[in-house]
């Protein structure tokens, strides 16, 4: 309270509040040519992402919760890609597009709920002003490595 | 005729011409945490959208001409979305980037045809030097409330 | 080496020495209405490409080996566009973005191996520095025409 008491919560801050720890990003089995995180002129361009301990097809071997719990871990690992590459969740302004895709059993509708747990957890991190973003959710029948969620998005960087 | 005989047609008054009214905007069954449209550093992202009375795969369920017309119908609800938020289509200088996606029966693979019916929408109001832009047309398994079409475009704005 | 011995190294020069010729576009068997290259504000966006000759499933019809292959084509398609539409490939100061569509037979997991065939011609004409970027690899159902693979992509011009 002391020094800073007007000092900006950040989306450190939050994180922080909210208790959670960015988990180290996942070691893929096949090793891609890309980068992570792509800066171009103010813009971040982040590498489809997944955790790779939820595979299988949502709405049949996972359930939505699931799905929805995977997106969030998602979430954190792009926040670690952030974070690693850029210095601090600060150095985003603000998110502007997610597309996400659901690897879906016939008939599975539900997208965008499983893609609601990505982005609960960005706004509740950045707050709505910064996290609020345009947004794709796409069922799809095949992930990398049979991963049931996969999230790509792009920020605006200060 | 009379004041403004020689002021540029908008693409306002092309929709006029062609006899359009935008419909309103679906109320989606689920509430995403989305924005329909995001501006960043002059480009509008706008999300993805669809029209809910168009649901089942193509080339099975809905043929190739109802879903291009469900493909048209949702280039109008995008421009309803551009109308409303930034107060006219002509905040549009030229549209960018469309990616479709047709939720596909097996072995159908005319998701162009399908996704023409959105941008000769889009050219038949903005004009080809404005309207024509890069796309992509994919097929996918599942698509949000088994909607048969969903599309998301990136426009430039004034 | 006389006269320009300290000249860079450009892209059109790799090509050369890797022995590679562009090939023609492939004329599409639909005209879909849009352009192959979009440029505003100095990023060029590529609209979805992919090689008419190579269709089916990857994991079944298509063998992962054969449909690299097809990737690495159309990364070959993607050159000659941006050659044909900006003059010379040196116009890309750097790739940006891929993001690449594999037409996946039930439980094929290898989307990223197939579109290193992609993105490892980039790096090799392009060189880490400027071919290196953000990726995404996805499985889907269906492709236009039954291709095996598509790609599209952003790069930022000089």
């Amino acid at each position: 309270m002391c020094g800073d008491y007007d000092r900006p919560v950040t989306a450190d801050d939050r994180l922080a509040e909210l208790g959670i720890e960015l988990p180290e990003p996942p070691q893929l089995p096949f090793a891609p040519r890309l980068v992570p995180l792509l800066v171009h002129d103010g813009i971040g361009y982040l590498s489809g992402g997944g955790v790779l301990d939820v595979v299988g097809r949502v709405g049949d071997d996972v359930t939505v919760e699931q799905a929805r719990e995977a997106a969030r871990r998602t979430a954190l690992y792009l926040l670690r890609v952030i974070r690693d590459e850029l210095g601090s969740l600060e150095a985003v302004a603000r998110w502007v597009k997610v597309l996400g895709f659901v690897r879906s059993a016939p008939g599975f509708g539900e997208q965008p709920q499983v893609i609601n747990g990505f982005t609960e957890l960005v706004v509740a991190v950045y707050g709505e002003q910064r996290g609020l973003c345009a947004r794709s959710a796409i069922g799809v029948a095949e992930l990398p490595a049979g991963l049931a969620v996969e999230v790509e998005a792009t920020v605006a960087l200060r």
